[in-house]
């Protein structure tokens, strides 16, 4: 977010050694901007800035710093480093960093904790990724129900332990099943003499530690709340997931799906601090095996080599009904894997998304196919075989790519794939291959050959 | 959010007119589990359910509704109706109601509002679209410096306005300028008698009201804040973005890139809501131009006719080869598209994204370059000279295709355009004509003819 030459001022510091500036001019600054100088260091000169931070503030900028500049940095601390800085961080944040250290490190990491540090660690660690467990946070407020308001305020007002949700209160039986939700709002222009139990929303919308991820954040976003309260199978109130939570979970599922949708193999950091190397491993897998798939096309077109080579016009088409093919099938594809990565389309809506499709493709397929046979007509040799050839060949391309496009995500999300890897590159390839077939059997129908 | 058998069993209540079941029934939702239940009425029965709540929740349902609902629904509203409403939403929902409005209603609006919600309504409405002006809310906490701690919580716990951010109270100076913030678990266990002006943060980090919303985004994300604080040109504080509008807004703004990378208008409905007429309005005039462009693709292969004439098989590796190009283009402008709306890639980092794509071209490159080769040694018909002309043209076209992929959106950016737009339908339409030209002059050269 910051400018390279903010960063950069910080970093020459740190170089330079002027230690006495330096800490004076750390120490306005947010925590996310402190990681952001932190990775631009190497991980000995890091580990140096970090040391100079207040116990609190240096949890925060752990806890803000990609996973990637963790490791590095975390392999320069000592344990005891290491442990206070845990005790320090928030749960779900420690959670994340104890998750990515090699298992002899975490070991050691948990013997030297507290037992409650120990206890809590192992617990969140148990639940998979991805899941609702695996992203709430234990720092919230939680009041029995028979507190009294007066009561509730003195007490948060006495707890000094920091919390990441201050803006609700969730109310429990005295054996922990969650039983309400009311804002701090209205708790402090309640009556000091009132029963919490008796204040708020009754009902309350929850999740269950092994929700996914992306369904908190679609309820989340849906609801407007600030914290999503997260049950165990019991019904009992375990954790909070918070909304600033989930706008980082949103944008790193988003940013997800567009890299597997270029068919890319998701990278762990952002694109510059990703190496060359790193790069083209996530990406050339993806190429080999489209390239592969582009061998049948190959095939398919060689077996027509006598339709091109009897009406060489023909091949002039390819480009644009491959293109027309990959874009439409594209098009379709796009909105269903976005549609259901938000929980607007459900495996349910199948049939839903098949009739639009089908609408869609009979109005944009009969445009083009008169556009294309136009085409042929105009600026073509002017045959009306050939353009009714390319017209038609476009029809049914257009039909196909939105009827493949639009249920091949569904139909991958119902096998437990997932949705994205159904996007252009995929459809493109399939399109094509299904579109050359019906091209060429149309000319051989339609054209002397 | 809500399964399709939930809606429709309240659908029916309403259309059965079972009146005293619905109002039961629906007393324990939630404002947006009722806006999902109205989006499936028509406007009359939407109308009659929305005035059978409460108030405060007809204003919170409202504020749930997609856009589109929202106007069907005002439609069949007295204007007396719609100024109550208005007046029980939040600023920033209502200011988003209002704009919707065709221009004579808005006036009607303004007229019969109160003096301040009119002044209120004006002043938001002044400020550019996607603006952090236009999505903040001005129902914050507000504190000047010199009250105690102990006045503040009172003050507080008398004022019954509901807020939208109760975490954080922004502390000002007399004439309202921004000098800190502090959240309000930090002030509720301060001692009574302390000035808020000493507690909390001084350098506090803002936007100002013209910031794009995208940018706003980005920064409550990296700095994790529950809410940003927003001030005018003189530094004075207006209004603050919550963070639950950021995920809102992170959402439709990754949507919106989804849907322009796929060679699609945004729709204003999510898929299912919209009709198949406007989904093919949406998607067809890229289709055409980009099918225009297409005609560009079949003039080069008209004029290098001659050649796959002489060599026929030569055909056959253009769709392997169309197809490597848009994919290893559309995978480097997807990453880039992606880095610039988080704002991690900036436009000078120009030179820096340049460099990267050239080390994973040549990495990439000389993969597919190799496998291309041995390809047609071992399955095509062995020819060294082919086998070279297919192995260059593919080192060529990644080179080319990573080179355009990571630079034309950064292009884009700095002439003002959404980069989304440089996303795999452009780079495959300009890497196909640029490759098919460099595989057949290859040709040309290397092969006899």
């Amino acid at each position: 977010m910051r400018e390279a030459e903010f960063i950069a001022r910080y970093a020459a510091l740190v170089e330079e050694g002027r230690i006495r500036e330096l800490r004076e001019q750390l120490s306005p600054l947010h925590p996310a901007d402190i990681a952001e100088i932190i990775e631009e260091l190497t991980p000995e000169q890091g580990a140096m800035l970090f040391r100079m931070l207040p116990k609190d503030e240096a949890a925060e900028v752990m806890s803000a710093l990609d996973p990637p500049q963790q490791q590095q940095l975390v392999e320069v601390f000592a344990d005891k480093e290491l442990v206070d800085l845990i005790a320090n961080m928030f749960v779900d944040d420690a959670v994340d960093l104890v998750e990515e250290l090699p298992s002899n490190a975490v070991r050691r990491i948990l013997q030297l904790s507290s037992p409650e540090k120990r206890a809590t660690l192992n617990r969140f660690m148990q639940y998979p990724e991805h899941s609702a467990g695996s992203i709430m946070t234990e720092e919230f407020i939680r009041l029995r129900e028979f507190t009294l308001v007066g009561q509730a305020i003195a007490a948060i007002r006495a707890d000094r332990r920091r919390r990441v949700s201050l803006h609700t209160a969730y109310i429990t039986t005295a054996d922990n099943r969650l039983t309400g939700v009311v804002s701090i709002s209205e708790l402090l222009v309640s009556p000091d003499d009132v029963a919490v139990g008796t204040l708020g929303l009754k009902d309350v919308i929850s999740v269950t530690t092994d929700t996914d991820q992306e369904e908190v954040v679609a309820m989340i976003r849906h609801y407007g709340f600030l914290a999503m309260p997260v049950v165990d199978s019991d019904g009992r109130l375990v954790g909070v997931v918070t909304v600033d939570d989930a706008l980082y979970i949103a944008e790193e599922e988003a940013t997800e799906d567009f890299e597997l949708m270029a068919a890319t193999t998701p990278a762990e950091d952002t694109y510059l601090n990703t190496s060359v190397l790193s790069h083209a491993k996530n990406r050339l897998p993806w190429l080999l095996i489209l390239m592969i798939s582009g061998l049948l096309n190959g095939l398919i077109l060689g077996s027509f080599e006598h339709a091109f080579i009897a009406v060489p016009l023909l091949v002039t088409f390819i480009p644009m009904l491959t293109d027309t093919g990959g874009n439409t099938g594209s098009q379709s594809s796009t909105l269903v894997i976005r549609g259901l990565a938000l929980g607007e389309i459900q495996i349910a809506d199948a049939l839903r998304v098949l009739r639009k499709e089908l609408g869609i493709a009979l109005l944009v397929g009969s445009v083009l196919g008169l556009v294309g046979f136009g085409r042929v007509m105009l600026f073509g040799d002017g045959d009306v075989n050939i353009a009714l050839t390319v017209g038609l060949a476009l029809i049914a391309v257009v039909m196909l790519a939105k009827l493949i496009g639009g249920l091949l995500p569904i139909v991958a999300r119902r096998i437990g794939l997932d949705p994205a890897l159904m996007a252009a590159p995929m459809i493109t390839t399939i399109v094509d291959a299904i579109g050359l077939v019906i091209f060429f059997s149309l000319a051989k129908l339609l054209l002397p050959i």
